[in-house]
């Protein structure tokens, strides 16, 4: 320190080389002694710090990912070293991962992307011949006719083109334009980029975001950094987590106080709480936003799954469309998709895309600007997009193995959606919405007075607390409630139902034995 | 409009389903007719306009994909669509996109790659044993063994614990950690989050971005985005592009004056300038950020392009450490590397990885936190990234031909940078300083003052207006320098070196034809 102080009253550096110029071993065991007898002496202050950081950033929650998932990591370490746990596993419930919780991965999808990966592959007679129709035209449209080169920053155009033929097939022949189509990095950074573009003004222009309560938190997280304004709207508890447009209008009129409401989110199927919107529902809301000159965000990414025989998923393009041309033409709209959930559950590939409806040409040519900083999406995230909207058809020749993985993949998914919701209402204290789609529980958890002081006592929020217990004891990861918003006063956890349905009932049983004891520790 | 404007009255929402739920086929034709019909009468004005917008994201400019780019998709389709120009294609030398160029991918990276995306082939006895063993390795780190996963946000262990193994190599020793190395979606990712933490404060305390001119616009537009302080120093033009630190003294203390300067960028080999600092320079930076107490970024995507026999890259980090443990200690550095560019010109992949020195556990958190809101970067990227810093060794079955792929890619740049350097500097009004490193020449024009005038009358920077008109006169795409950003008064172009040797050589010939033209037209 004495050193480097003299040098810079000289106003130079030092020139002689330290003790990397020598052998690399003894170079780096000399520098960790240095960095272990003289931390404290030679430590300035840090420029980053807590109090110097970001403070958006530093008010970013997000809960999927938070505190109760780094303590099962710690968890899952102790179990490696042998410690004894009254489990011997860790289920990580707490996020939608399917493959990471022993889903296949589809195969022909998979195929599609091997043969673009490593090209010589085209010439191997143990691929499909479909498989290699799409691969050749995937690589045929990328620059150098490979993955490894940059896309347009929109995305690839015949994935661009494949995903607007899909959703016109989806939406029964409402027509679907490529150049309104932006492939993204998963739907989160559609949603994120959007946002970023949508957020100005300040004090009481600043822009209102209206998001749905309880919520994916990801919505929370980017109106943080954005330093925009949440405004919060309750989905129906009592009403299986309906939407109610009078709580849409309660919302936005009180907002109005203080913010400038812009922004409508709304997602479904729901997220945590697997609720699926009815049409009339829908028509509600897009009417709403018309009324009030809301941009609309529709979350859709789990459009695939819906497994309530009462349910069925309509896209708010499709509805918007049929609405008539009042709507059609003036509702401006961003929906959004991806390959991380559905049957497929590819989330490791990062792929997704954005659809805009009635977004202003300018606009457009902003967001493209904005894509661009960033270069493009990842290409291998866009083919794998690209056989999601683009599946084998009956006749060809990969059509039976694809339906049989697909249908395999959903009928499951369907009967854990129905074996959750049957269970949960089983236990006393616990009460579970149906689960119509999307991919998890949020049963709502009596937590006892006395449980909720002790919670107060740890500091933390009673069903932060439950969880914390549930995961100590048994070693299912699950997420409190307060990391998605609820009312006040009431308690829930999001759980995933992804585990193997054998696997899904210990988990349930052993959830009902831990919440039994909880409300007898507790009474 | 009527029947909507009524439904508005009576507080409801119109339920008759519209012309969608007829045929696919009439429906969306009716639909398209109703759109030319009437969108004029019932177009409202826009939610989301120029004016409305994001003022921070309407400042952002991103000119490696801009205006002249859009321009060159223009061409491309008149050419496609048959329509005469004096020449055939365009050819991009716009980005540095190498594979797009033609450039091929390491096999061993892409039949890893393969394995882990179709794991089935790891019965196959066309794949090599030590891309297999890379493969297994790189999939039992990855939840459910799988490339569909998401990984921990900070990226899958084993493939930060190979980064910090190459990286100790790679600097002689120098211990890094994996614990300091976060994954990244490209290197773009990484400059882009770390910035957004650091950003903070008003008026007189916003934070200040020192980055270099000319830069690689990434860092202009995130400096926008985050509604940051751009403080430029210049590089030296007479001094081969050389940083030197008494520049940075005077754009510091000019700084201080209406911002808080707490970020150096450095970019290092230089984009677009392609110097390669030395030893002296780096300890020099370091020295003036510890004295400034700046952050400092330093950006090496470049570290394996270096040309010049009397260049040598010598990484931040190592530098750092060999100043002794005042700064080893103290001194607060983020370092960033890509798979896109180097040898393998994996761009599509979006892998890179962001090492930090000295951050502030709590600030980690922090970082951990604010990446857990996109999940995770794409895996297939992550074990793209895993083979780039874990590559064959001797002795391996794949060892010999990865080498020669290597040294041929390394070797062709190489030469490509020597003959541009030499064929410009024979062009009467063009000076380009010598291509150390990196894969770009920025080389100097001299623009006439009628020119300068011409392009005034268009409303175009003279060196757009130069390179516009070289686009379409010739096909070839190049970027304006005031892209990058130049001392006033000079005008430059920044053009890669990409294009296989032959197709480069007619470029330049085709650059030198126009400029001299050009030279001609407004003298």
């Amino acid at each position: 320190m004495q050193r480097a102080a003299a040098l810079v009253r000289r106003g130079c550096c030092p020139r002689t080389p330290g003790p990397w110029s020598r052998s690399q071993s003894s170079a780096a065991a000399e520098a960790s002694a240095v960095l272990k007898v003289r931390p404290e002496r030679s430590r300035r202050e840090r420029i980053l710090t807590l109090e110097s950081m970001n403070p958006q950033v530093k008010a970013v929650e997000y809960a999927v990912r938070g505190p109760i998932v780094l303590k099962a990591g710690e968890i899952e370490l102790e179990l490696q070293r042998g410690i004894k746990k009254p489990f011997t596993e860790v289920i990580r419930a707490n996020i939608g991962d399917a493959q990471a919780m022993g889903q296949q991965p589809i195969t022909f999808l998979r195929q599609v992307m091997a043969l673009c990966t490593y090209p010589n592959l085209l010439d191997s007679p143990s691929f499909p011949e479909d498989a290699k129709k799409r691969a050749r035209r995937i690589l045929q449209a990328c620059g150098g006719n490979s993955l490894g080169s940059y896309s347009a920053s929109q995305g690839v155009n015949c994935i661009r083109e494949d995903v607007a033929a899909y959703i016109t097939r989806r939406d029964g022949g409402v027509p679907a334009d490529p150049d309104n189509i932006y492939l993204t990095t998963g739907a989160s950074d559609g949603i994120s980029t959007i946002l970023k573009i949508l957020v100005s003004g300040g004090g009481k222009s600043r822009t209102g975001v209206m998001i749905p309560i309880p919520q994916y938190p990801l919505y929370s997280a980017v109106i943080s950094e954005l330093d925009a304004i949440q405004v919060n709207y309750y989905l129906d508890e009592e009403n299986c987590w309906a939407l109610n447009v009078n709580e849409l209008r309660r919302a936005v009129q009180e907002a109005k106080d203080h913010c400038d409401p812009k922004v409508l989110c709304i997602i479904n199927p729901g997220n945590p709480t697997g609720q699926v919107q009815s049409r009339k529902c829908i028509e509600d809301v897009i009417h709403f936003a018309w009324e009030e000159k809301l941009f609309l965000l529709a979350d859709e990414v789990y459009q695939d799954n819906v497994y309530s025989p009462d349910c069925r998923f309509h896209s708010f393009k499709k509805v918007l469309y049929e609405m008539g041309p009042e709507y059609s033409s003036n509702v401006e709209l961003a929906s959004f998709h991806s390959t991380s959930k559905g049957y497929m559950g590819e989330c490791g590939y990062r792929g997704g895309y954005m659809e805009v409806i009635n977004l202003h040409p300018e606009i457009k040519g902003q967001l493209v600007k904005l894509l661009s900083v960033r270069l493009c999406p990842p290409v291998s995230g866009q083919a794998a997009m690209d056989i999601v909207v683009n599946p084998p058809v009956p006749g060809e020749e990969s059509f039976e193995q694809f339906h049989r993985e697909k249908e395999s993949v959903l009928g499951n998914l369907a009967k854990k959606a129905k074996l959750t919701e049957d269970l949960f209402n089983q236990v006393p204290g616990i009460h579970c919405n149906p689960l119509q789609g999307a991919m998890y529980a949020f049963p709502r958890i009596f937590i006892p007075s006395k449980a909720v002081e002790a919670a107060q006592a740890h500091k933390m929020a009673p069903d932060m607390f439950y969880c914390m217990k549930l995961l100590e004891e048994t070693g299912i990861c699950v997420v409190p409630g307060s990391g998605f918003g609820q009312r006040e006063g009431t308690y829930h956890f999001r759980m995933t139902i992804l585990p193997p349905v054998e696997k899904l009932k210990t988990v349930l049983q052993k959830v009902k034995d831990f919440h039994i004891k909880f409300l007898e520790k507790y009474a």
